[in-house]
């Protein structure tokens, strides 16, 4: 399904980002699982609980990449405005899916509020796909996939659509140096010029008592990264390199 | 300086991000830190080292809010390209500013490289505010606060400056409950509606087994967000309440 350029941006919704109340672990969980199915993340977003902000949002996220992920804002209560921001970005109305309400209505039995009904609501168009668990389908207007903000939640169902978005893979060398960024600053930006396919980064510590510079190599065409890797290796004072690695460290 | 409609936006700057390779402290802590200081943190972005989309992104949050706080790209190597992208945004030149070059000369010292002096570089029409260590002082481009990823430096560099950003505090009142999120969502609709100056927030736990959920109440008016908090506990049946707090959880 998906081709070598797929894109995406990941939106965070709700006010207890924004005021500190609580640490987002979504993205960065996102983040790293796209990196490892080849999808390219371009951009995170947090914003409040606001209609008109997340509906503006998700309309120049979801035009701009392959997918959007949002995160947070379908629950029961208020402040839980997620799907009429994606309806609003969209001009669709908010619709109640039935086959949804129902399956609510006979989880909470008696207890079953209109709060809880919120849950099945949807933008009108939407897809459902099935997730881990049928009864609480992934929720998708397009190339929005809705999650929970629940880091438990959001895990869970987004490992179950996950094949929708596997792309060509990236391959990542990593050389840790016990040297002065400075100092290897032209190496690096030579090693970038040269190898245009590869990213090269560069990531100072100075809390980590065993190196002082991690340098970082990616891309999709693994024998560029090999090539831009060994140029940069070849560039070191013998004794630098402290260790190495393919995989996130 | 600051009035009570102070707003902010935050712009995390750095592949790393994007990649799952690095996790985030910054936007964590300073939103907590300027929800202390009385300052609505709007919006949080993350992008990559690009300077077209450093500079779109400056451009739009540093109009759109009272400050912008960025993080990340002003080391010494390719990658870093901050300070580029904020001169772009305000159509401004990168220079060199010769009593930062000189300073990093005298602490590098024979092995000062083209890389460290690039971290003397700043939008013309900067200014510097004296921070923690005067030699490195804050970089800012009117209402653009330019910091370091490195999150020791980050901190450090902002608690220097924060006196600038106080504010109207906020206030905060928490009730920790053992209770269904769908049951009390039409009370706490209620509570939002009755007190439009609070901000009424509903987040469940799954995981913790000493709570279900947590309402917070927050705004800048004491007697209001108190009023809001009475209003949720007389709704409540009892023995609901497992606690309250007025600091942050």
């Amino acid at each position: 399904m998906s081709a070598p350029e797929s894109t995406a941006a990941i939106l965070l919704v709700g006010n207890e980002l924004l005021t500190g109340k609580t640490a987002d672990q979504n993205a960065y969980w996102l983040a790293g699982r796209l990196f490892q199915l080849g999808v390219k993340l371009r951009r995170v977003e947090v914003i409040p609980d606001h209609v008109p902000t997340i509906a503006e949002a998700v309309r120049t996220l979801a035009g701009a990449h392959t997918w959007l992920f949002t995160s947070g804002g379908v629950g029961p209560t208020h402040d839980d405005m997620t799907i009429s921001g994606v309806a609003a970005a969209f001009g669709r109305r908010v619709i109640r899916v039935e086959e949804q309400a129902e399956a609510i209505r006979r989880f909470y039995g008696e207890f079953c509020t209109d709060g809880h009904l919120r849950m099945a609501d949807a933008p009108e168009g939407y897809t459902l796909i099935p997730a881990f668990d049928s009864r609480f389908p992934v929720l998708s207007y397009q190339n929005v996939f809705i999650f929970p903000g629940v880091p438990e939640l959001f895990r869970k169902k987004f490992e179950a659509v996950e094949h929708l978005f596997r792309g060509e893979p990236f391959h990542l060398r990593q050389i840790f140096l016990m040297a002065d960024e400075g100092r290897i600053a032209a190496l690096l930006e030579d090693a970038q010029r040269l190898h245009p396919g590869v990213d090269v980064g560069s990531y100072p510590s100075f809390t980590n008592p065993t190196y002082r510079v991690k340098v970082t190599m990616e891309g999709r065409d693994l024998a560029v990264v090999e090539a831009a890797r060994a140029f940069v290796l070849a560039g070191l004072v013998e004794g630098e390199v402290v260790h190495e690695t393919d995989v996130k460290v």
